[in-house]
C-alpha cells in the first residue's frame, strides 16, 4: 500500500557521491551492494510506505566496520540507516534521503555471557530467538518479546516491549549498556554492568529509543531472569470486551505480579480460529501467563480467576506444560496474520496508543464504537496490562476512502490516548508515521529538545534523517 | 573539613550583576534573600568541599517563580542552583561558580495522586516521607529510599536508589514523567503518565541524573506500588564479611525477590551497638527484609535462611510488627552517625562504588585488606543485594596525612570497581568529587557526548555550572 502523500514527510534524497561508493567498494569487496533486489530487500518494513530503497547496502561484520562506514558518510554528507531483520512498523529504516544501509544482521555473536550476574553482552544482530536459545542452557531468559523475532538492536533502537513487559520492563529497563558508534565516527561505550549507577547523563537511554538517529548500536549488554521455577498460562473468555478490560484493571490494581495478559477482542479471535481451527469461544478472551515458585503462580492464578469470575469471566482453561502453553499462545503470535486473511488483499493499519491502566476502559469502549460506526472492518489485540492496545484497521488498499477513514480514526483515537494522559506509541516508535502525532503529545518545546540533542550529535544529519521529526 | 585544593575544580565565581538582583528583590521581596546565614544554609551540603556561598537565594513557590529566576539569569549571565534540602553528598549545590540558589522546599505539594493508576505528581520540594505520609491512607507507597529525607526533585536530579532499590528499582525505573525548567527558561513537560513510550528520545531519563545541569526539575510523576500484604524483616550474623557476601550473591542469582538486602560490616554493628544499645553481636550482619503475601514472604524467608546457613549465617532475627521491624532498620539508618561518634572530631570520606553482584565478594575483600593495611578507622555498610556498597574513611580532618590516605584508597576502590565492570557511583551522583572518576568510567568519548548535550541545551552554563564534567 502507498501512504498517501499527506502523511509522509517531504522526502529530499541526496545523490550519493561516486567517491564514497568507490571507497565502500574498496573497503567492502562484495560486502557492499547496489543490486537492485538488495537494496529493496532494505528499502521497505513493516510499514505501509512506500519510498525508493537506499543507494547502497553494506554487511558489516564488526564494530570497525560500522565505524569505517560512518566515517565515510560523514566526510560525504551521505545517510546511513542501521538495519537489523526490517520488522519495523513505522517505516524506520526508509531511506527517505536515499543513503546507505549498514545490514547489522551478521554481527549476530552472544559475545559475553555472565550468567552469575544475570547479564549478557551481544552484537546488535542477535535476534531474540537466538539469545533465548543461547540461553536456555543457563537455566536463564531474556523476556523482552515484541512478537517479531527482532534483532536485539533494533529492539533498543525502537524501545520496543511486548507481552512480558507488564512484569519485566520494556528495553528502557533491561538495557544496561551500549556500544555506539556516534555520528563522528568514534566507537563509544556507554553503561556498565553494574545494576545502576549515577555517573553522569543517561547516555544508554538516550540511545534506547533514539531510532538510529543519534548513533548507530552495535552491542548491547542486558539484564537477564531466570527461567521461572513455575509456568502457568490461561485463557478466559468474557461477555464483553469491557468485563475482560475492567478485569485487567483490577489484576493490576491489585499489584498481583502478572508476566503476560493479552487482549484478543472477538473480531482477532474469530480470525485465528478460523487460520488455526482452535475451537475457541467466540468472545473477548484475555490470555495471561504466571511466572513464579509453585505456590505462588497458584496464589496468583486463583486471585485472577476470581477478579475475572466476579466479572463475568468464563471458561478458564489452563496450560501448564510448555506445548499446552504454546497451543494457546498460537492463538496470540498468529492474530495479525490470521486477521489479515479475514479479508483477501487488505492491508492492516496499526495503532499504539497507551494509556493509564484506569483509563483503559474509556479508551477502548470509545474506540470500538467509533470504529463500529465507521464500517470498516477491525480487531484489536492489545498488552492491556501496560494499558498498550493496537487497533488494526483492515482496509482495501485500492480504497481512498477506506484509507482516509483509517487515518481519521487513528488521529482520533490518538487524540483520545493523549486526553487521557496516555502515549501515540507504546512500543513501535515514531518513524514517519507518528512525527505529528509526537508534536501532539511531547509539544513543541520537547521536540525543539529533541533536535537540539540531534543537532548537537550529528550535525550534518546523516544518521537515519528524517525521522522521529523534522530537521 | 576542606577538601585537598587539587580536588576541587578550579572555581571562577562570576560576579551577580547588580541588575539581576535587583530584578529579583523586586519579583520576589522578602522570598528574595542576600542574607548571609541563608546564604551559606543553601552553600553547603553533607559534602566534604567548602566553598563560597550563592549570592543570593530565592524561594520559589511555582513553575512561574523558577521560570522568573531562570530567565532573568540567563539574560544576565548567571547561575542558578536548584536545592532541595540540602541532602546531597557530592557538592552538587555548592555554588562554585557563584550565581542564584533557587530553593524548592516551598513547592511542597502532591499535585495529583491516582491511586487507581498507581501514580502521583509532586512538586519538587516534596521529601520521600511527606509523599510515604500522603500515600499510606491510600494503601500505597514510594520505595525509593536514599536515607535522608529528601526531596523528590534532588533524589530524581541524583539519580538516587537506597535500601528498596534491589526490588523496586532506583529514580531511573520510577519517574515517569518530569516538569522541567529549561535553561532557555522554558517550561517543559516530559513523558506521560503510561507505564511505557517509545514516542521519541527519553527525555525523562535525561533529566533523571543529571544534577540541575541540564534543566531544574519543578514536578515530578512516580510509580507507586501497592504497599505489601506482608512484610518480614531480618538480621543475621555471620562468621565473616566474606560469608555476608557470599550468601547475598547466592540470593540474588537464585532470583530470590528480596525487597532490601543490606550489610552492615563489624565497624558498623559495633558503632551502632555504642550509640542505640542494640545488643547485636559483634560480627558482619546482613538485614533483610521481604514483601509479598504471607506465603510468598514465607518461602522467600526460607530460601534465604537456608543460603544463609550453609555458609555459616546465624542468629536469625525476625521481625514482623512494624515495630519490631523498626527496631531492627534502626541499627542500618543509624550506621553512618554512629560510626562518625566513634572518632570525635572526625569526617567522613565515603565511597560509593557499584559492581556487578558476582564480583562483589572480590570488590569487597581486597578493599577491606586495603584499608585494613592502611590504618585509617572505617565502616562499611551497603545495599549489597545491587552490589552496592559505601566505605566511610573516619579522618582527622586536621591531618593532612589522613585526608590523603582517604583519598589514595578511595581512588584505589574506584580502579577495582571498574577493572571490575562497574561503577564509581551507584547512587550518590558525580557532582564536585568524582568528576576524574567519570572520566574514567565513560571514557573521554563518552563524556565529549554529555558534554555536547550541555552545550546544546544550556549554552551559556547557566545550570548549575562546575558539576559532572568540565565546560
Amino acid at each position: 500500500m502507498n501512504a498517501p502523500v499527506e502523511l509522509l514527510p517531504r522526502i529530499a534524497p541526496r545523490p550519493l557521491p561516486a567517491a564514497m561508493l568507490e571507497a565502500l567498494k574498496a573497503h567492502f569487496g562484495t560486502r557492499c551492494s547496489t543490486a537492485r533486489a538488495v537494496r529493496e530487500q532494505h528499502g521497505r518494513d513493516e510499514s505501509p510506505f512506500d519510498v525508493p530503497a537506499p543507494d547502497a547496502v553494506v554487511y558489516a561484520t564488526s564494530n570497525e566496520d560500522v565505524v569505517a562506514v560512518v566515517a565515510l558518510a560523514q566526510a560525504h554528507g551521505v545517510p546511513v540507516i542501521p538495519f537489523g531483520v526490517g520488522s519495523s512498523l513505522e517505516g524506520h529504516l526508509l531511506a527517505v534521503q536515499g543513503g546507505v544501509s549498514i545490514d547489522l544482521s551478521r554481527m549476530n555473536r552472544v559475545l559475553h555471557l555472565h550468567p552469575e550476574d544475570l547479564t549478557v553482552t551481544v552484537q546488535a544482530g542477535v535476534t531474540r530467538r537466538q539469545l533465548n536459545d543461547a540461553l536456555r542452557h543457563e537455566g536463564l531468559f531474556f523476556p523482552i518479546d515484541p512478537g517479531a523475532d527482532a534483532t536485539l538492536g533494533g529492539m533498543s533502537a525502537t524501545r520496543a516491549s511486548g507481552t512480558n513487559a507488564v512484569r519485566y520492563g520494556t528495553m528502557r529497563e533491561n538495557v544496561l549498556g551500549l556500544a555506539v558508534v556516534t555520528a563522528s565516527g568514534e566507537l563509544v561505550h556507554t553503561g556498565t554492568r553494574a545494576r545502576k549507577s549515577s555517573a553522569g547523563y543517561d547516555l544508554t537511554r538516550l540511545f534506547v529509543g533514539s531510532e538510529g538517529t543519534l548513533g548507530i548500536l552495535t552491542e548491547i549488554t542486558l539484564r537477564l531472569y531466570p527461567l521461572p521455577e513455575a509456568v502457568s498460562a490461561a485463557v478466559c473468555h468474557f461477555p464483553s470486551i469491557d468485563a475482560a478490560v475492567r478485569s485487567t484493571i483490577q489484576i493490576i490494581q491489585m499489584g498481583v505480579p502478572i508476566a503476560r495478559c493479552e487482549l484478543l477482542d472477538i473480531h482477532a479471535v474469530r480470525a485465528v480460529n478460523a487460520h488455526d481451527h482452535l475451537g475457541l469461544r467466540e468472545a473477548p478472551m484475555l490470555l495471561m501467563e504466571f511466572h513464579g515458585s509453585p505456590s505462588g503462580v497458584q496464589e496468583q492464578a486463583e486471585t485472577v480467576q476470581q477478579i475475572a469470575s466476579d466479572l463475568g469471566g468464563e471458561g478458564f482453561q489452563w496450560a501448564t506444560t510448555p506445548e499446552e502453553r504454546t497451543r494457546l499462545w498460537t492463538a496470540r503470535h498468529h492474530a495479525y496474520f490470521s486477521a489479515l486473511q479475514t479479508r483477501p488483499g487488505c492491508r492492516a493499519v496499526t495503532t499504539d496508543t497507551c494509556v493509564p491502566i484506569s483509563r483503559l476502559a474509556e479508551c477502548i469502549n470509545d474506540t470500538v464504537a467509533e470504529v463500529d460506526a465507521s464500517g470498516i472492518p477491525y480487531f484489536i489485540v492489545g498488552h492491556v496490562g501496560d494499558g498498550n492496545f493496537h487497533v488494526g484497521y483492515l482496509i482495501d488498499p485500492t480504497a481512498p476512502d477506506e484509507r482516509g477513514t483509517a487515518e481519521r480514526l487513528n488521529r482520533q483515537l490518538v487524540a483520545r490516548a493523549l486526553r487521557l494522559e496516555g502515549t501515540c506509541t507504546g512500543e513501535h516508535g515514531i518513524g514517519l508515521h507518528k512525527m505529528g502525532f509526537l508534536l501532539d503529545e511531547a509539544g513543541a518545546n520537547g521536540v525543539a529538545l529533541m533536535r537540539q540533542i540531534k543537532h548537537a550529535l550529528d550535525p550534518h544529519n546523516i544518521m537515519n534523517p528524517g525521522k522521529i521529526f523534522t530537521w
